[in-house]
């Protein structure tokens, strides 16, 4: 599939440089738009006005909505009036509203000043909601009926308004005042038995909606576990004010997937693709988490400088402080890791901590006993007798190996609990992943480590 | 949400303890079939019937559809003969063979026993395709209509169909041999100006399809690339063979995102959610790759012992390996993480490697330098002045941020190029996630570590 659409890619820079604009005119409207948009990421900055004017009127104004920002503001600043007029024409409102945002200010006035009163009116009040809410992401235009429509009506309705609309196939059924009180989609209609049936009657009424002010992540949540098409947005008084496409929530769920990763892996998240972003601005998004860690491993630090002494009898001990954080590490990330992920795809509640701390310590007795026995073994065939390194005596094995296990049931434990506590606390639970889980668990397990030599070994 | 959900669940509860049915069934009718099937995860067994057979008949199978293996197979223990047939009409034919899958032999034979003819034979065909491909998840009930058929003709034929089929807004025009040759929507049909247009006229000829072995992630993708309801799944002749919805894409986008993040913290995928997993389960996902990780710790150790005069010399140097084994596993990661992401999301190609590398390296040298400067400070002014830990000369200092910059260098040239590598090699990047970064970054970072121990400090 990639390589496929690199071939494409060159022919297609190929025709460009050859001016052989017809050809490459009849390849291009063939193209799904995505795929078109996906061709302008090649071009020079003079070759993309050339090859957009290219496009037929449908097909650009598609594409131009599939378009990285970059291309879309050098391409509106190269418009006339004119042009820019009949791409705002062809744009649904959501779009634009994405558009305004991503412009600098100049670009925007521009846009606003040629959109037409009811879009700029739209556009205004889907930017007044907070970012990353229902509200934002929502279109303002779809089908609406009323109760007593009949069937034929409804129909004859959906034909005349539905070239503008996003979606056609689930209709809203609003009141005089216009609160949401049902839906019926084209299928019920294209299916009714009788094109005098009333709309009232034939319309589902068990309505699941979400207000303007709802967070993009639930309503992302709801599409994957309703499967709608599209989720009908109220406000307050229950008044209708827009629909979320299906397609909306795909992004959302791929963008807050990507949001969780980058928070686990210690990341500010980024809107920006990667191949898109300055080494400063991964600087920007990497530095903080970076120090705040750094700085906190002080601690692991003073727990090594104290039990010096001891280390200095023993230089042995030494060797197996890296084997026991990164495996306390490890055993730490699966559990938070398992439990973030779970939140975040709603299978557990706060109130399932106890259920979960449970299942995290027997899981965490099985890994501890094997990995102990394994590392027992290993120590004592490989470090001991295959390595010659006679001052790990089977009391000093002993130790490591009691560590770890510990270790292992320590690490589960605040892995598995700090998400939840963290989520009941209102923050985000994909922050108590593996780094910091880590960074606990390392001084923790140091300390597990020190005390059993001390009190065993009589360090 | 959540926590509304729990109130009806303990209303709900209570009625059925009260015997309180004609209540009951009036509140669940008007509950969505979603929700309806998560309040049969709360029952106990012998109420799961029970409860199942207040519901109205497609109600009922709506609500079966969306619970879980265990409580559907309790259920279909508990059907008679009829009630079996009766639910097994209802379903769509993906949904069936999903149910076959999860069934034990007996209660599958009883299903395909009671299957139609039609419906057996389609069931069979899916699950003869690999799992995870687009045959596996697909569904063979689509809208299919000849090109020479009018506008009018389609949409009587949708009327008299469509009842059955997962979604009739995307209609498959095919040939005589079944191939498939255009696609409309039933809203070019509604909005169609006139009823006598041919639908070869009105057909979209630039098709996207996947055939029955396209992985399942492929298709996933293809969907948020290209909004589209439903893709067609054509096999080798290019014969259409079904449809894949927009529902199932989704489940899928959700599904893979966990699989990363699991296979990401060193786990292997599991399909069971948390908390229906045992803890021998979990300890069957985690084991392997502890264990795994834990022995390829035996290099560091090594590394330590090799060493061990020198830290004898100046133990304050142990006290830093936390800090320098730690910063560069998050360094790693958070590169790792990033690519990996990138590669999944299709943002990324292997033949992008350099622009990765080089990207990185000035991340790198920012953050590095950052870092160093920083650490450099904290241990003059903490770790010297502060504590009063006189044998952390101004040179120790120096030698341990050194190492720190060049533990970040490394760390972010190992985690971008390795996810590439494995990715180009045929592997699933996420394994190259931070388990596996840190354990090699533990390494080089403490052989560059003890080199300028060495050398800078002559020990």
């Amino acid at each position: 599939m990639a390589e496929r659409f690199e071939i494409v890619e060159k022919a297609v820079l190929k025709m460009l440089e050859d001016k052989k604009y017809a050809t490459l005119r009849d390849i291009l409207v063939t193209m799904n738009p995505s795929d078109v948009a996906g061709l302008f990421d090649g071009l020079e900055e003079k070759q993309i006005p050339l090859m957009y004017r290219l496009l037929p009127k449908e097909l650009a104004a598609e594409t131009f909505v599939e378009m990285e920002p970059e291309a879309q503001e050098l391409l509106i600043r190269s418009f006339s009036d004119n042009e820019l007029k009949e791409v705002l024409d062809e744009l649904y409102v959501d779009d634009a509203a994405d558009l305004v945002e991503e412009m600098p200010a100049n670009v925007v006035k521009r846009i606003l000043k040629h959109a037409d009163p009811e879009m700029r009116h739209s556009i205004n009040q889907i930017l007044r909601y907070p970012e990353n809410s229902a509200g934002s992401i929502m279109t303002t235009e779809y089908v609406s009926l009323r109760p007593g429509m009949t069937v034929g009506e409804a129909i004859l309705r959906i034909r005349r308004q539905g070239v503008d609309k996003e979606t056609i196939y689930t209709c809203y059924v609003l009141a005089k005042d216009r609160t949401l009180i049902g839906l019926v989609t084209v299928k019920d209609l294209l299916l009714a038995e009788d094109d005098e049936d009333k709309i009232e009657d034939l319309m589902l009424t068990n309505l699941i909606c979400v207000t303007t002010q709802t967070d993009q992540e639930e309503v992302a949540r709801m599409f994957s576990k309703y499967n709608f098409l599209a989720l009908p947005v109220v406000d307050g008084e229950h008044r209708m004010v827009g629909i979320v496409t299906f397609d909306d929530a795909m992004d959302v769920m791929e963008e807050e997937a990507t949001e969780d990763m980058e928070i686990m892996a210690a990341m500010t998240p980024s809107e920006k693709t990667y191949l898109k972003s300055t080494p400063f601005d991964l600087y920007k998004h990497r530095i903080p988490w970076l120090m705040l860690l750094m700085v906190s491993a002080t601690f692991t630090g003073m727990i090594i400088s104290s039990f010096e002494e001891a280390l200095a009898l023993l230089p042995a001990l030494t060797a197996f402080i890296p084997m026991l954080m990164d495996t306390g590490g490890n055993c730490g990330s699966q559990s938070s890791v398992t439990v973030i992920r779970s939140l975040s795809l709603d299978e557990l509640r706060f109130s399932d901590i106890f259920r979960v701390m449970w299942k995290e310590f027997r899981t965490a007795i099985l890994c501890g006993a094997t990995l102990a026995v394994v590392c027992f073994v290993k120590i004592l065939l490989i470090d001991r007798l295959l390595m010659g390194n006679t001052s790990i005596s089977l009391l000093v094995d002993g130790v490591v190996c009691l560590t770890l296990g510990v270790t292992v049931v320590i690490a589960k434990f605040v892995g598995c609990s700090l998400p939840l506590l963290a989520k009941r606390l209102g923050f985000d639970p994909a922050v108590m992943a593996s780094p910091f889980i880590t960074t606990i668990v390392d001084a923790l397990s140091l300390l597990v480590y020190f005390m059993f030599a001390k009190t065993l070994l009589g360090l």
